[in-house]
């Protein structure tokens, strides 16, 4: 199972491990991590990473494309052709076409979500559509052979699943109890219908700073200027 | 917020990300990871991430210090008086000594949890008496400036308490929101009272040759031998 995980500089940690944590457990599981060019990659959370292969040297027919997330960081990439270029490229051939929080905005300005349902982070759901693809409220959403996850956690759900999908029920159950997913969160505000006011509102506000979803309509025009929606 | 983290080769990538996902959303957060000798560092899921400093460039007192888990490479690290003096020497200057699932053995192994409630890995927990703790059958544990993560998934919840207890409930709830922490197991079967008998007789027996809980008792051993407790 050859799984290449796109880490873009910036990218947000926890998009990536949670898969990756899931995808080892797959069978005959090898992985290539892959950026426009070899070397140190930071993400947003004081770890950096190692790109071992960049857009040439990588598996062009990957078993699983996978695409994480981010903030500002996400938000360039919709604005670079090389990057998309090269998703929509291994998309083309990749049997499974993955991604988590809003990497699927970049899944879907590559051209790869026309008709498919996908879920993304809860703030930039609904701009999906944008590109053709139906906006799903969902942990995680898996659409024919374009599995989605939600926000940054849902990581981990998305990943359990495609274990499930792949290698079985029985697989998906041992890897569940092996990675003692029976979670128990803190505050009980993890979607914004379950948030009190104050503090969705914060956070709201918080992350329309940082995620500029007004150029979306621009990465859609421009993504069809390019041919790739 | 210093936050010095702790990566072996081999250790596992989910257990370093939940807690460094949410670590880096503390006031004035900045990261040292540290290893041995600085350099690539590679994790259990086809990820390898840099070490920015080793044992004796990297911060003496740090905010957190934080120990992830593993299988085989954990168990190796506990017979490593250099890996465990190392934990000994800055958990007795750090003002927070954390760890995520059976990273729990090491901290112990260093003689840091005496007297303390500390929670680990399902499979491990029990043994965490060896080292003078309390084992305790929680997501995560905080006992005094002792705060223990279960097992790999826990990092999260774990993550989350921690902005809580530093930065305030609010922080936290603004922190569970971003995170979109609103988990939906795929199977339900995530700690071995909840799994069916199959999926538990399953994982325990790869977990068990996973995980040589029968070299402990001679870990504890050498630990009362070299003084660390």
């Amino acid at each position: 199972m050859k799984v290449l995980a796109l880490a873009f500089p910036g990218f947000t940690f926890i998009d990536l491990a949670g898969p990756m944590q899931a995808f080892m457990m797959l069978p005959g599981f090898s992985s290539q991590i892959v950026w426009q060019g070899k070397g140190i990659v930071d993400s947003d959370a004081g770890v950096s990473v190692q790109a071992t292969e960049d857009f040439g040297s990588c598996w062009k027919d990957p078993d699983i494309l996978f695409v994480p997330g981010n903030t500002r960081s996400l938000f360039k990439q919709l604005q670079d052709d090389r990057t998309l270029d090269f998703i929509a490229g291994v998309g083309s051939r990749a049997t499974w076409i993955t991604s988590v929080c809003n990497g699927s905005l970049l899944l879907g300005a590559a051209g790869l979500l026309k008709g498919y349902k996908a879920a993304s982070y809860w703030y930039t759901r609904e701009h999906l559509s944008l590109f053709g693809a139906i906006p799903t409220d969902a942990r995680y959403v898996i659409d024919r052979n374009r599995a989605t996850g939600g926000g940054m956690t849902a990581g981990i759900d998305f990943g359990l699943a495609m274990i499930g999908q792949i290698a079985g029920e029985a697989a998906g159950r041992v890897a569940e109890l092996s990675f003692e997913y029976a979670p128990q969160p803190p505050f009980g505000t993890g979607r914004p219908e379950l948030a009190d006011p104050a503090t969705l509102a914060q956070t709201t506000e918080i992350v329309k700073q940082l995620m500029p979803v007004q150029e979306l309509e621009g990465v859609g025009a421009r993504c069809r200027t390019m041919g790739r929606l």
